[in-house]
């Protein structure tokens, strides 16, 4: 089972994308695996949680060290691929947002 | 469909709970609704995204207008008990972090 991602004290920072999708599957979830692979060996990664519940919205937050760190990935020549195939094919309305995570509290059953 | 939704220019605030469940199921639904709908009447309450994935990830981003308003809709009485069965019964795990929404961008097909 995912868990949600173990990050450092804040502050650090949160992107947090909101999909609803087409219904063209094409290359889709090969693309999202490699995506979040790619990600992950970003300077500044730290973290991501991603779930698609049954009535079709998903939510992804990835968490970064930086602006700076977001800014290198968005850059990423592959990455602005896979968002120009997304705008095209996968998904039909999603919002992006940025976000500096001020504090967080954590609990968990022993 | 549930959809992202609609936020007014930033900045404002974004609660991301991030969260897996016991396998107690007891009251957990009718629970969850409620928090909704209560938390949609609060003041400077924006907006609320949620899904739960198939591996059992599950992710609730709600929007508040500021600090004050998530503190209010925290200290409010029913939200404490329910915060409390939370604990008890029905998640294993959860993070709560407090985030400044400081910039956004929207797609959607026409």
């Amino acid at each position: 089972m995912s868990k949600p991602a173990p990050t450092p004290e804040p502050p650090y920072y949160a992107v947090i994308f909101t999909s609803t999708r087409t219904g063209i599957d094409e290359g889709y979830g090969a693309m999202s695996e490699k995506m979040v692979e790619m990600a992950s060996q970003q300077p500044g990664f730290l973290g991501v949680e991603s779930a698609r519940g049954e009535d079709g919205l998903g939510i992804t937050v990835s968490y970064w060290e930086s602006e700076e760190a977001i800014a290198h990935w968005r850059r990423n020549a592959e990455h602005r691929i896979a968002q120009s195939q997304g705008k095209e094919k996968w998904y039909s309305e999603f919002v992006t947002r940025v976000a500096k995570v001020e504090r967080a509290r954590t609990f968990g059953k022993s």
